[in-house]
């Protein structure tokens, strides 16, 4: 992680005085021949340069055969050459003082080793000039109000409408998907970047650059892969700072997805628990399709700057009981809720319909109808516990009722700082979408993308938990120094195992105050009988031999012994089995403990992206269960306690019948102790965890754990 | 469940040779006078009455003041009087000799008390004199075909395409989405009915009715809720041989939802769960939104009747890499795969491109591009592991290289019967979509929805499991013997406890041939130490006191008794908490065991959908972890074998480490004896299960267990 480099974007990138297209074709039929043509018919007023040595006029322009022959040093060049002629070309840039160029040549690092190559030469290039690429494998860039049109998309054959939306994408083909679906929102963009494999400029130097770019409201990004966790955390506080919401649209967050971005693309998609985790913490929506970015998008220019729900209640507005339970039935997959009215609009309703009993949705045909749905739609978007009006609007009868309850909406918009929508799977007429639209009501014809954006935007508009104070607060003095001089230690010691065996692990987390199932070597039947002894109930006899993880595949773990004789036999019967082992082996002896439900929690490290809480269903078939979250550290305790109890873990402690109330703090503090553990370790950890915490009706016990390192020199 | 009358839908209500409207308002601004206004536009060629004593003419037609006054008896009359007036218009009707009522009116059974007892009235009405009902509280039917528009909903007012896919409904104000999210997607309506409130003719005669509807060859269904899970599931086995694909839209999915729907209608939502293995059961598809359902009658036009996919493989074509990550991301929720392509079809794709390493999602960008893509599509059509192929167009920049692409997926199509889609978030031009439309390649902007529906269609394609082997094959003779008895036992005692105690269920388990553990009443603590001894082990003490279902809550359960002095203690222990209790208990020993993983399974009668297998993870917290499935009786051993392979439990079984392969085969027999023995019981069953019933090395155990029978006269 070297980046970012110094200066980032450089400003004459969207406002050149000038381009050169190297490589443009004079054939008109030719794919390189485009962006030159578009160039033109975007409405471009600066100068435009032509190199290509095979011709000596392209389109009417005169052509240069070297980029050394421009008149001019450019502001920006545009190379469409092959692979191999193409860092030929950006060299001659790179020495000529061409600010910067777009490498929309292929063959580079999604090529192979060779292309790779070419792509670290490119990356040398800026190093040595101070060139700046964008590329290479891009389909260029795209800035309305700048009038710049450089690249060879389809949309880039198009003059898009200027407007406050900004997208960064590792996909350029996507581009003119977004610039349609845009279109048909009637949402204007601003500008839009095409990073491709990111030699130099990555998504985060245009995310920066973005959050301080005047004609950009809301950012998008279509995301494969971050370089720098940290840093993208960065970039998305100072864009909350400046009021702009962002959203991502995620490319391989399945198996299947990932394989696919790997196999067209130099990027590994990482996991899509680590990039949720990480979203999290930033504060930024994600989603999951086109057609939620841009409804994001389009919701996101509708409420003001600053706007914060209280949670995630909604009011539901419909003329249709059915069209009301299909968006009751469909928020909440989402995290969303039908909010519970307050008793003052419960009594308001009350009083407009004559009788109580009115509940949201509140299907306005059921109050007066349509003609009277003003006050209905005013009393709904008034109420506190609603934090946004969803409205199902279909066709009414009457088109003096389709009218009214339109404006009903519309009005009590007018009024409201709340997000309203519409949903209309039917469409409305014309003149109704222009009615809401102009006062900041969106109508979509898909209710599952417009419910998908207005949860995203739910659940951004509010500053995510602080992840900071965890980090700056210092632990306990004496578990400092311990936890210290045990990683100190840990980071010296020359040809340690890769993976610590449970016993080393343990005395780890003890150590940093992680409470843990007695245990210790035993040498001996004798040792073996006095520690159960000491115990006072069973014990387990486990075979540890450096290297075997799974111990009871392995015949190495003996369960419920409760009798001298049943530990002389398990002892006797270990020894035989370690003696079969390629390495030497220990006996290790361990209290037997039962609990009602069995946790996992460790620390992973995912790079680039950083280092993560982790927490889950826990036990042996943890990894069948799969429930498992991630929080990305340094966590504040706060964001800590919002973690456990969300998801599986958060249900079973929120049942009505769990044992001990303090359990959620419990696991605050195992988790805080590992975090401090964790940050003691330093690089030098890979992963840790501790499976299975015991939980129930005392507070939790560790019975097994595991620590992996990174190997020795994979670490800085 | 009197259902169904004899007769079903009578024939001339969407031939009717007359209709009369009662209550045709002669101001035209009233909504009871559109109905006739409707009638007329839409082209009906019948004759029209219409009934209203305070006009002598309406729209220019001469208004009798009573039905009988009618020149004839009309085939169908259409009443839109208020709901007391309703019932007085229903019985000149039914005294008439009318044949069928459309009761538009309200006031019935959805408006309280006096308005159910108006409804009875009604049904009378049709025992009495054979009169058949449409509604109460309808809002009416369509037929385009017959040219017959009778309702009130803005649908009715056009005149809508005739098409081969028919609509019934418990929602009326849905229909004019439907209809023009229908017509947005080119597809014809054949029949539309909203059922009402069902008080006599209801859905399932519908159903009926449309199996054998020649202008019908997709049903679809907007679903509140069902009278009789038999009758659909006879019903839609009728329409699957028929050849006739059936989408359910439910409404009340959700909590949220099932509120709304019991706020707005007469009818309980029931259990989402029941209803989706209900479903499953019949092969019925099920959709989540009027986006989807439409998709879903789209798709269902384009495939032959017949067609039957291998499995939920896909082949995904795309000229974008984002695009193909996108698609493969969005399939996998569903439950759909990304196809691996068969070794054949990798060869022939190396062959084209000159190198391997070629994957699905095919970018067809990096294999000759759009210009040569034909070939490409039409291997991934041809290769066995794909059933059906979805395609990510965006505008590309070559318009020859556009109309290559679509005609390449149009051409590939021609030559497969497996379904073909396109998806274009940001939709595609006129002329691309006919082509494609032209070879049956439906194309989609809405990603969500149409991966919904072909994953909907790929998973009912296939006939369900067969549901009958199971309660046609005969249980072991003895066994049968011993269960009929213990049933007829049960259902003669008088005055016995609803819920059975654990004592009493387990016995009726272990009667099934279901693995109990060992237990036992003891009287004293010698008896709890003899039992001890014959366990070998560990065992628990339990109080038992009818009416205490959470014993543990109650201090009445000891674990881990392993010495004489630990029974004796524990058992005088229960003798105190015992004699705190208000009704006598007795104390239960039981031989302590232990398993790696704790099931839930049971029966579970869900009326009147019918009874239900029942499993998912088990232990004190199954609740939060709520991943409960439920498979409807009779099952079939295929089907259980199917159900135990599904969900979670599916999951942790098919984990590589998991220690016993026979254990789904173990659960199937667990859940076969379950089924045995509650035929056995018969109605007096409400539910029953085994919580845990332990899994791991050993054949499965059950633990605990709970009955509970229905009260005394709540079954026939």
């Amino acid at each position: 992680m070297t980046r970012p480099r110094p200066g980032g974007v450089p400003p004459r990138l969207f406002h050149p005085r000038s381009v050169a297209i190297v490589g443009a074709s004079a054939d008109p039929l030719k794919l390189s021949h485009r962006p030159l043509e578009y160039l033109r018919h975007g409405g471009y007023e600066g100068e435009i340069f032509v190199v290509n040595a095979r011709a000596s006029e392209v389109a009417g322009l005169r052509s240069y055969a070297r980029i050394a022959d421009l008149p001019a040093v450019p502001d920006v060049a545009f190379l469409v050459v092959p692979g191999a002629q193409a860092l030929q070309a950006a060299t001659e840039c790179a020495r000529l003082g061409v600010g910067s160029a777009v490498v929309a040549s292929t063959g580079f690092a999604e090529a192979g080793d060779e292309g790779a190559q070419r792509q670290l030469a490119l990356t040398a290039l800026t190093e040595e000039w101070g060139i700046r690429f964008i590329g290479p494998n891009t389909n260029g860039l795209y800035a309305t109000h700048q009038r710049l049109s450089l690249g060879y998309n389809a949309a880039h054959a198009q003059r898009l409408a200027e407007g406050p939306v900004s997208i960064i994408s590792h996909s350029g083909a996507l581009f003119s998907t977004l610039s349609a679906r845009m279109n048909a929102g009637a949402v204007g963009l601003a500008k839009f970047v095409a990073v491709g494999n990111e030699a130099d400029l990555d998504m985060l130097d245009f995310f920066a650059y973005l959050v301080d770019d005047p004609q950009t409201q809301v950012i998008l990004l279509v995301l494969e892969a971050l370089r720098d966790g940290e840093r993208f955390l960065e970039i998305a506080a100072r864009a909350r700072a400046a009021g702009k919401p962002v959203a991502v649209l995620k490319l391989g967050t399945t198996q299947a997805g990932a394989a696919s971005t790997n196999a067209h693309s130099s990027r590994l998609a990482g996991s899509a628990r680590a990039y949720r985790a990480l979203l999290d913490a930033a504060g930024v929506a994600q989603v999951s399709s086109v057609e939620a970015l841009v409804a994001f998008s389009r919701l996101a220019l509708t409420h003001p700057s600053g706007w914060q729900p209280r949670g995630v209640g909604l009011g539901v507005l419909t003329a249709s009981g059915g069209g009301g339970t299909l968006i009751a039935d469909a928020v909440v997959g989402h995290g969303l809720e039908v909010a519970a009215l307050d008793r003052a609009t419960a009594n308001a309703l009350t009083a407009i319909k004559g009788s109580p009993g009115l509940t949201n949705p509140l299907d306005v045909t059921s109050i007066g109808g349509t003609l009277r749905s003003g006050e209905t739609a005013k009393l709904l978007a008034a109420d506190a516990s609603v934090d946004a009006v969803v409205a199902f609007l279909h066709t009414l009868p009457s088109a003096q009722g389709r009218a009214a309850f339109a404006r009903a909406i519309a009005e009590a918009r007018r009024h409201s700082a709340k997000p309203h929508l519409v949903i209309a799977p039917g469409a409305l007429p014309a003149e109704q979408v222009a009615l809401l639209a102009a006062e900041d009501v969106p109508v979509f014809s898909d209710s599952a993308s417009a419910i998908e954006a207005l949860a995203a935007t739910l659940k951004t508009a509010r500053p995510p938990l602080a992840h900071t104070s965890a980090s700056a607060k210092a632990p306990q003095a004496r578990d400092a120094e311990d936890v210290d001089g045990r990683a100190a230690a840990l980071q010296v010691e020359p040809g340690q195992p890769r993976v610590l065996n449970e016993v080393a692990a343990m005395k780890l987390f003890a150590g940093a105050g992680i409470a843990c199932v007695a245990r210790g070597f035993v040498a001996d039947p004798a040792e073996a009988r006095a520690f159960a002894a000491r115990c006072g109930g069973p014990i387990v006899l486990k075979g540890v031999v450096d290297g075997v993880e799974h111990k009871s595949d392995a015949g190495l773990v003996h369960l419920h012994l409760d009798t001298p004789e049943k530990v002389d036999h398990a002892f006797a019967q270990l020894q035989r089995a370690l003696a079969d082992m390629p390495v030497p082996g220990r006996i290790c002896a361990q209290q037997m403990m039962r609990g009602e439900v069995e946790l996992i929690v460790g620390v992973v490290h995912e790079a680039p992206l950083g280092r993560f809480l982790l927490l889950g269903m826990g036990g042996r078939y943890a990894e069948a269960i799969d429930d498992v979250q991630l929080l990305r550290m340094p966590a504040s305790r706060a964001a800590m306690h919002a973690f456990v109890c969300s998801g599986t873990v958060g249900r079973v402690l929120n049942a009505a019948r769990w044992p001990r109330p303090r359990t959620p703090e419990d696991i605050v503090d195992v988790l805080d102790r590992l975090q401090t553990l964790a940050t003691a370790l330093g690089p030098a950890l890979q992963a840790m965890e501790i499976n299975p915490l015991l939980i129930g009706d005392a507070a939790p016990v560790a019975l097994d754990a595991l620590m992996v390192l990174k190997p020795e020199g994979d670490h800085p």
